[in-house]
C-alpha cells in the first residue's frame, strides 16, 4: 500500500508550482508527452499485452478486453489528443468579471486551478492519459486509480507522463497513481490536501466514495437516457434516433435505455420501430400499452431505472408530454433526454421542465460527450448539478478566486462616506 | 418535529414550477414581498420583541441581542433590498456556450436553477429574506433553518414572503421553515430530492453537516484572514489597513485575524502600528520577535489557526514573502487575504499563489462581501473551491444544462462520415 499522506502532500506541492506556472511551458510539457509515449511504445505496448494476458487468463469479456487494449491505434489517438490539447486556450487566468468598486479600487474574478484532484475511473488505460493531461493544461496534479486490469499499462503510461512534465520543467509528481482499493480509501481521509473527487462509475460506486470522504466529490455515474417521441413527431425521423441512440453503442452512458412513446402515436410508431430493433436484435420490455401493440417482454418497476449497458430497452406508452417529462425526472438518472416532436411549444417544455444535464430536440442522446460538444475531451461525464454538469472538460477543473487592487481603501471610509461605491464594470483583463 | 420528507418533496414540486416559470412573475413576486413585510410589519416586530425578550432572559450577549433585534432600520433595509434585487437581470434561461456542432445541429448551454437548496443560517432574521429572494429570483425552492432565538421572528417572517409568492401566482412552498436540529438532521437525509445545502457557521459545524450527508455542501464556514506587510510596504499604509481589516468590524468573517509582517520593517512598523491598535483596545499576542519590538502577549501555536473575531489580534515576523505566503496557506481559512506593498512583482507572487476566495493589493480585507462586489446581495462567502467561491450571490444559486437542437441527426453518421463535425462558436441566445 502507498503512503498516501505522502503522496497527497507532494501532489499539493506540485499543484503551487503548476498553479503559478505559464501556459508555454504547460503546452510545451503537453507536446512532451506525446513525444514521451512514442519514444516508449514498445515498453508500454509491452505492459499492456502483459496486462491482456492476465485478463484472458481470468476470463474477462470481449468487450472490457477491447477497452483494455493499448496498441498502435490507441496510441495514435491519445498522441493527437495531447497535440490538439496543447491547442486550445489557457483555462487559467483568465478575467470573467472585472469591476471598479470604489475609485482606484479594482476588482477582478480571475479562473485558476481547483489543486489536487482524485479521479477514480475505469480500466480503458487511455483514459489516464485523457484525465491527466486535462488536470496539468489547467494546473491541477491529479490521484489517478485506475481499473486493476490495467495495472501494468497504466504504471508504464503515468512514468512516461512524469518524465515528460519533469523534462519541460514541471514537477513530476502532478501525475501519481494508486494502485488498491486500500489507496482509494486512504486518499478519501485526506480532505485537508486534496480539493476533489473525481469517481466515475456505477451509482453504488459514487454514493461509496460520497459516504466515505469529506472531500468534495463530482459524480460521473448511471446514465439512464430517455427517447420520448412526442405526438407531432416525425415517425420516421423517431425511428432513426431511437435505433441510433439504442445501437449504435450499447455500452455507454449516453446509450438510451428507455423509450416513451405517446398514446396518440404508439400504434403507428411502435410497428414501424419493431422491425428496425429487430434487426439490431434488441431485446424488448414494454408496459400492457406496448405489449398490446408488438410482441415484447413485460417490463417491471426496475426497468425504469435500468442501465442496461446492453441490447435491451423499456418501452413506455405515455398519456402526455406531462406524463413524459415526470417519468424521465423520476426515473432517469439526470444525464441526457431526447425529445422527437414538430411541436416547438412542446419541445421548449420538455428542456425546461426535464431536470437533466443534457435536454435534446430530434437528436440522438450519443451526442453527449466532451469531444462531440467541442471541448476537446472530457474528464468524463458528471450527472450532479454542482460545479459542473454533463461532459466535463478544462473549464470544469478550474475555480476562481477574486483579485481586488487598490491604494489602501478602508471599509471605514465607505461607512463615514468618504468615499462611495461605484461598480462600473470594466471589461478589462486583471494586471497582476 | 417537522416531516422533512414531505417538505422536501412540496419544495421539489414548487421548484419545478418556479424553474419554468417567467422572469415578470418572479420580479413581480419580490416586489410583493416587499409590499407584505411593509403591510405585516406590527406582527413581525411583536414576533421579534417575543424573541428578544427571551433572548434577554436567556442572557444573550449584547451583540448577538443587537443581530436579533428587527426593526424599522433593518425591515427598510431589506424591503430596499428585494426592490433592488427585482432590478437585477435574470440569472437563469442566459445562454453562455454556443456552438455548431454539425450542419443544423446547434448546441446550447443555459443557467438554470440548482432546484432545492437547504440553508442554515445565524440568528439574524433579515437574513431569512436575503435567502429566500436570492433563491426565488434564481428559480430555486429553499428549506430555512434560522437560528433559534430568532423563531418567531423567523416565522413571521417566512409567511409573508410564502403569502407574497402565493399572490404573485408563484407556489408558496418556494420557502419552508426548519425548526428545530432535528428537522436539520431529517433533512440531510433527503438526497435524492435536495440538491444542495449551504451551511454558515463554523468549520466543526460544517463538517459535522457533510459528514452526516450525501447532499453536496458548500461550506460558509470561518474567515481566519491575513494582512502581509511587505518589506516595501508604504507603513502608513499598512497602518491603516491593519487597523481597518481588524478593528472596523471584529466580529465578522472577513475581520483581519492574524497580521504577517517582514522581518526588514517590523522595527519601523510594529512600534507606528501599536498606538493605533491600543487606542482600540486590542489585545496583541506575537511571536519572540513581535515581544522583542512592542509589549505583547506570547502567540501559541494555536492562535495562528484562530478565528478571534473579537479585539484580539495574534503577530507574527516572517523572514520573507514565500514564508509568508506558506504561513497563510498553511494556517489560513482560504477566505480573504491582503498584501500591502509598494512591490508590484511581490503583490502578483503573492495573489497568484495564495490560495485563498480572495487575494487583495493594498487593500482593507473588510471588502470581502457580495454587496461591496456589486452582487445585489449574497447567500454567504464560500470558503470551499468548488462551484462558489467567495461572496455567493445569486450567480452561485445557478447550474446550467446543455440545450442541443437537432433535426434527425444520427451518431451513426458521423462514424460513417456521412457528417462531419463543424464546431463553429455561434454566440446566439437559445431559441427554446
Amino acid at each position: 500500500m502507498n503512503d498516501l499522506h505522502q503522496m497527497a502532500h507532494d501532489a499539493r506541492v506540485a499543484a503551487w508550482t503548476l498553479a503559478a506556472s505559464d501556459i508555454t511551458v504547460r503546452n510545451a510539457a503537453l507536446l512532451a508527452m506525446a513525444d514521451e509515449l512514442e519514444a516508449r511504445k514498445a515498453e508500454i505496448f509491452a505492459a499492456n499485452k502483459a496486462d491482456l494476458a492476465k485478463a484472458e487468463q481470468d476470463n474477462l469479456a470481449a468487450p472490457l478486453l477491447g477497452r483494455l487494449k493499448f496498441a498502435e491505434e490507441k496510441l495514435a489517438a491519445v498522441t493527437a489528443g495531447l497535440r490538439a490539447l496543447a491547442d486550445l486556450p489557457d483555462p487559467i487566468g483568465q478575467t470573467t468579471l472585472s469591476r471598479e468598486l470604489t475609485e482606484g479600487l479594482k476588482l477582478y474574478r480571475i479562473t485558476c486551478p481547483i489543486g489536487v484532484i482524485g479521479v477514480i475511473f475505469e480500466s480503458r488505460p487511455d483514459a489516464l492519459v485523457q484525465i491527466a493531461s486535462l488536470a496539468l493544461k489547467s494546473g491541477n496534479a491529479v490521484l489517478l486509480k485506475g481499473g486493476r486490469e490495467a495495472m501494468q499499462t497504466n504504471r508504464a503510461l503515468c512514468e512516461a507522463l512524469r518524465a515528460a512534465a519533469d523534462s519541460s520543467g514541471l514537477p513530476a509528481d502532478f501525475a501519481q497513481l494508486l494502485e488498491s482499493r486500500e489507496d482509494v480509501a486512504a486518499m478519501l481521509k485526506e480532505d485537508t490536501l486534496i480539493d476533489l473527487i473525481i469517481p466515475r462509475g456505477s451509482n453504488e460506486f459514487v454514493r461509496y466514495i460520497m459516504d466515505n470522504s469529506r472531500i468534495p466529490v463530482l459524480g460521473h455515474a448511471d446514465g439512464v437516457c430517455h427517447v420520448y417521441v412526442d405526438k407531432a413527431a416525425d415517425l420516421n425521423m423517431a425511428v432513426n434516433i431511437a435505433v441510433d441512440s439504442k445501437t449504435q453503442n450499447v455500452a455507454v452512458c449516453n446509450a438510451m435505455e428507455t423509450l416513451l412513446v405517446h398514446r396518440g402515436i404508439a400504434a403507428d410508431y411502435l410497428p414501424m420501430l419493431l422491425p428496425a430493433l429487430q434487426a439490431k436484435n434488441v431485446k424488448l420490455l414494454g408496459d400492457d400499452t406496448v405489449q398490446s401493440i408488438i410482441p415484447c417482454l413485460p417490463a417491471t418497476e426496475e426497468d425504469w431505472h435500468a442501465e442496461y449497458l446492453d441490447f435491451t430497452l423499456s418501452i413506455k406508452v405515455v398519456n402526455s408530454l406531462d406524463d413524459a417529462i415526470d417519468h424521465v425526472n423520476r426515473y432517469g438518472s439526470h444525464h441526457t433526454d431526447s425529445i422527437v416532436t414538430a411541436d416547438e411549444s412542446a419541445a421548449q417544455a420538455f428542456m425546461t421542465r426535464v431536470d437533466s444535464a443534457g435536454v435534446y430536440h430530434n437528436v440522438s442522446t450519443r451526442f453527449a460527450d466532451g469531444f462531440v460538444y467541442g471541448f476537446g475531451a472530457e474528464v468524463g461525464i458528471a450527472t450532479g448539478k454542482i460545479h459542473a454538469r454533463g461532459p466535463m472538460g478544462l473549464e470544469g477543473l478550474t475555480t476562481y478566486k477574486y483579485k481586488l487592487l487598490g491604494s489602501g481603501q478602508l471599509m471605514a471610509e465607505m461607512k463615514n462616506g468618504t468615499r462611495r461605491y461605484t461598480h462600473v464594470l470594466l471589461n478589462e483583463d486583471c494586471p497582476l
